[in-house]
């Protein structure tokens, strides 16, 4: 099936706001199998915007538009494509008790009158209800073709999205759709597609698609099948084989799971604790890892010594050893794990050091080295890291490739 | 001058990154005052690139292209885009000796003989060097309608788009545009707006534009002139009105300057340095200052305090102050600030405790709260709020609320 997106919006086109949605559900139609040739972003105008409609509605069987479905005069979206599908719109009485209710639960003392103008639905539409806002969604299907209105704001739209629109959508296809993640730290984007070429070239069912991250790369499996479990059975033995080609490089198979959450899982699982010192990531390893809730059964503390007097003071790094060997060095990044680990008294302590730039840098320590030491009751492992990119592509690099030696770290000596 | 974006990559019709590119150039093409009604996304595809530029064509004055200029076969946009202006491709001497050097300095053993494909460049078109990448980017005139060409990737994107096609599209204008950003932090957006009304209602130049992020509204002011002086002459007064409504919750009122960074001057300005100790924003306030180049003239160190042990251990807090008040308190709060700065001697300590979610929370605590404290040289101001929206959010919030918090501290107290 082809799908193409239209975003409505002024304030899309005045770049007042990303277009998170055009993300979210281009992944969604992809890991659907659907094509998607075309994404239009339009403003909130009548005459273009039917222009637009119908121009996909010519070329694209599913045409999922976002947007301008609220209350005010400016938003048009169900009007405009009503009038390109030839429908006509009615008031919809099922929608009227929704909104009362809405209204009601938010004690607006006054509803202003063009609010009801949300009740009127194009003639056979299905109605979406919202479960987090007012204008409820459509779904019109006319002559073979497809319609698909949601509202705006991505916490309407979402859950809108994966609650109704999807298994809508995966109930009207032939075959069932399976999709699976492999979420992949520590090897390149093109070093993982080498190591699939022969996955990736004989692929037609299931498919794999790559989708590179910083420091991250996520392979999304698709299959299909006549139902479930044969999509599952042909799925399956394609992730035995990839998560067999990359070990422990494979830090998570599900699709929300993130890598501060499979360290701070992990270390839960093991009985472990942690701590963090950093220099130049400052603070953001310890910041991720707060991303996770519940991460306080694991994480203790972090210290975030970007002076060499703190990194002294409360690590216990030897003023020798700065001297010596400087700050960014395999030999300080070491004592401060080890220091940390010891004041902080958790069993595992990661620490990093390294030149963030765009300054410091020097031949012999270019901008971009970054040394990472982790501890795990004594034991330790140091890296050694070369990136490229600016001050704040460097710095996240450095907090994913941490997070991942702690995950590698406790896997082989915990 | 109507103007329309075409993001090339099938990168972005599979919904594998957020086209942030668009955001940027639709914003930037509204400061310079151009009517945008269509933004398009289209795959690496020849025929349905060629048509869809065409269309722009014939639409807009002005097409912006993103994408699609690397050195691979997928890479067409500059082929689509000189056939549908009717233009050829040759190569072009100096941008070949700029993608030498380029190659010379990152030690490229191997040229891919495709790599010179980027030396080619349509007839009469501007060649935009590219500071941050290898593909130029392009300016292409003809009947009356131009097409830019830019490099997808947005450290690349941006750069060019800012130092080389501004300047070329100001030169252009039969009138001067100056544009300001007035960042305000404290005050939402809708406040923002009301307190506003009256200039905005009357507005035909100078505008006002208002752009709503976390715990931060930028306006954008935008003027008219004759000459540049004409127009910063319409500007003046506006933005000392605005800054007068608006007083200390104004922040910067140059583009570039982020909430951290007017944090960092400020401390350098008065000579001060600082640290922090952080609970349920884990880090994120010393990794934002760390975002800074150069922060470590008044960043000396940062305290992740998740735990109650570290808060006593690390900061200070007393026992008694937990148990009698808890973890998120305003004295915990309190003591964390004045014992972070008295542990690393510093002269400010921000200290931030509080419920992030989404667990934990209760009637009399729940979650959202979060109390904030700063300390200089001994003088304290604690800060409670409530927050709304999910863990990210409001730790995002408190994050953004306690630097300014520093900001006003050391601006009332400095």
């Amino acid at each position: 099936m082809t799908a193409e997106l239209i975003s409505v919006g002024t304030e899309l086109l005045m770049g007042n706001i990303v277009n998170s949605n055009a993300q979210f559900l281009a992944e969604q139609c992809a890991a659907l199998g659907f094509d998607m040739y075309y994404q239009v972003t339009v403003g909130d105008n009548y005459g273009r915007m039917k222009a637009v409609i119908e121009t996909a509605l010519g070329r694209s069987e599913l045409v999922i538009l976002t947007g301008g479905l609220g209350p005010t005069e400016d938003d048009l979206t169900k009007e405009a494509c009503a009038e390109a599908m030839g429908v006509k719109l009615a008031e919809d009485a099922h929608t009227r008790e929704h909104l009362k209710r809405f209204f009601d639960n938010h004690i607006l003392k006054e509803i202003p009158e063009n609010n009801w103008k949300m009740a009127s639905v194009p003639e056979g539409a299905l109605v979406l209800d919202n479960g987090n806002g007012m204008a409820p969604g459509l779904i019109l299907e006319r002559e073979g073709k497809t319609a698909i209105l949601l509202p705006g704001p991505p916490g309407e739209l979402r859950p809108m999205f994966l609650q109704q629109v999807m298994p809508w959508l995966q109930k009207r296809q032939r075959q069932a759709l399976v999709s699976r993640m492999v979420k992949i730290c520590g090897v390149g984007e093109s070093q993982v597609e080498d190591m699939l070429l022969d996955l990736i070239h004989s692929q037609t069912n299931p498919t794999i698609a790559t989708y590179a991250k910083t420091a991250q790369v996520d392979l999304r499996l698709t299959a299909r099948g006549n139902d479930k479990a044969a999509a599952e059975a042909l799925i399956a033995p394609l992730l035995r084989e990839i998560e067999s080609r990359f070990g422990r490089a494979v830090f998570a198979t599900e699709e929300h799971v993130t890598l501060e959450m499979a360290v701070v899982e992990l270390l839960k699982e093991r009985g472990l604790t942690m701590s963090t010192a950093e220099s130049c990531t400052g603070g953001m390893v310890a910041a991720k890892l707060v991303n996770v809730s519940g991460a306080s059964d694991v994480f203790m503390e972090g210290m975030v010594t970007y002076s060499n007097e703190a990194k002294m003071r409360l690590l216990g790094v030897k003023e020798e050893t700065l001297k010596t060997y400087g700050a960014v060095s395999r030999e300080t990044a070491l004592e401060m794990a080890l220091g940390g680990a010891e004041r902080s008294g958790t069993d595992v302590c990661v620490a990093i050091t390294g030149l963030a730039g765009p300054g410091g840098g020097t031949d012999r320590k270019p901008v971009g080295l970054v040394f990472m030491a982790c501890s795990l009751k004594g034991k330790t492992e140091v890296r050694e890291y070369h990136f490229k990119g600016n001050r704040e592509k460097i710095r996240e690099q450095s907090m994913m490739k941490a997070l991942d030696l702690v995950r590698l770290w406790v896997m082989a000596e915990g």
